[in-house]
């Protein structure tokens, strides 16, 4: 039996050398707890939401593009549901049911699980996971470069540098002021919007044929792009953000428009410098989605970015930042004498409720092939009880690195393993 | 626009005091946190797999009771699916697929949220997290045991005491004795113990009925029920137990027979001693499961147990073991003078580097609604910006409980709330 097609099995490291595409569990995890620390350091608090939702929460809310692409079905009371393809509405639905008890602005993240219904295609999932960070309630612009404060850390925090990536900076206000000079029609925007986001993915006469009914010629629509002139909302973003040392990791290019209905003001993406990999994240203001969904009954301005685990994981992994993961075991004891079993338990028990990671040999084993065992695990010592001529029992205790051996009471040994952590 | 009934949402601490049922994020983390830390402790690695799986992995190798209730469609390529509504089918087909790789016996952890299109009723949820912790690859019963003890472990950890929950264990073993001794058709077996899981909650006319077919009277059966003898196999791992200062924490109780088809060995569930709770946690053996799922060629005897998150957050509430949770910052950096707004930027940034949890008012605000915010957050520390005669800047640091002020350089600043947390 196989998993489905786009879909992701995880195992401990070290991973089997095998055909089948294998990813690591600790490596998800190291990249979870990164960004779990940083987006707390920020004082972003954690939330979840159901995976499935109702279909009618992204009908209409989220694009077109998306709603083509559900993991939708009815469920056993005839319900129209939809497993999550992004958590925006979510978020969005959520936030309008209790933003009252919620000081303004609050700092939200997520680490959903996300479903898409993708043409299979290289380096195409159908699931992934995406960090979500958003702060709601603010429409002063110090949110927008407190967020993006956020993400550069965040990839800092895995190892990557200034060398590695960069953020792009645009402005979909700057987008509709230049839109509004040459078309009065403001309907017709996000029609323009989605002619420029795929501008790059276009040939040219295709995209002039798509412009010309808006009123806009490829050159004009380029030359503006290519400006990189902040308008006053992107300009507040780069001082605040120079104020934090953080100038460095961002440009303005307007390029980056954000393919989403729901864009109001500054947008943005994250990529690798080579561009190797598609955009590591994306983001940007919707200050009116959170009206919309509430049905009107909830006003509150917003922002956020999603940061997907899939393009993270194979720049880290061509950079070199993803290390080799263990059990991080702090000992093995070994049991050479079986009448010790019964204390070697008891002493395992007690390594173990003083909070250290333990592992024996469940059966009768030569104590070479235990040892050989403690060396696979990459155990930091290994521990051995030995009964003396008075009865007493004495704990061997090694230490794997420098192979240095030391008899010691239980009560020492546990003080010597806990000092080497 | 409403979540589906059954499904939660999970929002950051304090909870909204509202009529909808809202759970808390912080105490699930902290629910988490603690799982992954035992089941470390004791050398399981954590794995995952999809939420998403082929119906047919779970169509007869779950029991019919699992099948009535799935989550399942077609998908967008016609595959028949189903959302996981338990965890072991999917651990067999990955072990099945790669076991080769890993020395044996190899123990794995995970925590998937599981899906199941239940009734509703009050407490009865259609999504749950749960903690599997399996070990593959060892029939010795001292597996049972290390198992056992983890599962006791964890309860622990979470604060629970033998006052508050007992294992019981039981054995399928000696019940396939107890069947044979009386009814030579083997078949009949699973039938059997269908009928004796449901004993407590089937009136005992109608028990009676459905025992007399397969040659049982129900005196006979309840007589065996109660005599809490241990057979050979409960005895080793009752031993073992005892060896680790466990011993208290189990019972044998022929009453535990676990509905679900596949299991072999000893079973066992764990239980709140008042009774007012449905089984905290539920497993047992499993030799032939991964057999059967890989078409005969993966012959891997394995035994492990679920807890989940749903009857665990009610019982440590009801006995007051999940504390208040806050954002745990580390300073709230106020902000008085605005033309030290930059510095203050940079002094966040810092701090931050520095792996602390920090604070600020992203706009203008007056000096007590900043500390009144500090209050609240309950941060440890206030931090404020003051610029000196000679131009230079001090740090005044407050610390929250004691309320003494200190006048520092930036980086004794730092070094100080450092050396607090």
């Amino acid at each position: 039996m196989e998993r489905l097609p786009g879909f992701r099995d995880f195992y401990p490291e070290p991973l089997p050398p095998t055909k089948d595409e294998l990813w690591s569990m600790d490596a998800r995890n190291h990249i979870f707890d990164t960004w779990r620390a940083v987006a707390r350091r920020y004082g972003f608090r954690e939330y979840d939401g159901p995976p499935l939702e109702p279909l009618e929460l992204y009908t209409n809310k989220s694009g077109e593009e998306i709603v083509g692409q559900l993991f939708n079905f009815l469920d056993k009371g005839e319900r129209a549901v939809a497993m999550r393809p992004e958590m925006t509405p979510t978020l969005a639905r959520m936030a309008a049911a209790h933003e009252r008890a919620y000081k303004k602005p609050f700092k939200w993240f997520s680490i959903p699980q996300l479903f898409r219904y993708e043409k299979q295609q290289k380096g195409r999932k159908r699931e992934h996971f995406q960090l979500n960070c958003d702060i709601l309630g603010e429409t002063d612009r110090a949110a927008d470069a407190e967020l993006i404060a956020l993400l550069i850390d965040t990839l800092r925090a895995l190892g990557l540098t200034r060398a590695d990536f960069v953020v792009r900076l645009s402005s979909r206000g700057a987008w509709a002021d230049f839109f509004a000079s040459r078309c009065p029609d403001a309907t017709k925007a996000y029609d323009f919007f989605q002619v420029v986001d795929k501008l790059d993915r276009t040939r040219p006469e295709v995209s002039t044929e798509q412009l010309a009914p808006l009123g806009f010629k490829l050159e004009e629509v380029q030359a503006f792009i290519t400006s990189g002139q902040p308008n006053a909302e992107l300009q507040l973003i780069l001082d605040q953000l120079a104020a934090r040392g953080l100038a460095d990791f961002v440009k303005v290019d307007y390029g980056v428009i954000r393919g989403l209905a729901y864009y109001t003001g500054p947008v943005f993406e994250a990529f690798d410098i080579k561009g190797e990999f598609r955009a590591i994240c994306g983001g940007g203001r919707y200050d009116q989605l959170i009206k919309q969904v509430s049905g009107g009954k909830v006003d509150l301005p917003a922002l956020g970015f999603g940061m997907g685990d899939v393009v993270l994981f194979e720049l880290l992994k061509s950079r070199g930042l993803l290390p080799q993961f263990t059990a991080g075991l702090a000992a093995y004891v070994l049991i050479e004498d079986e009448t010790l079993r019964g204390d070697s338990l008891r002493l395992v028990q007690q390594l173990r409720e003083a909070g250290l990671a333990i592992e024996f040999s469940l059966t009768p084993a030569k104590g070479d092939k235990q040892f050989k065992r403690a060396l696979d695990l990459n155990s930091a010592h290994t521990v051995r009880l030995e009964k003396q001529a008075d009865g007493n029992l004495l704990v061997k205790l090694k230490h794997m690195k420098s192979r240095e051996e030391a008899a010691l009471t239980p009560e020492d040994a546990l003080k010597r393993i806990l000092a080497a952590r």
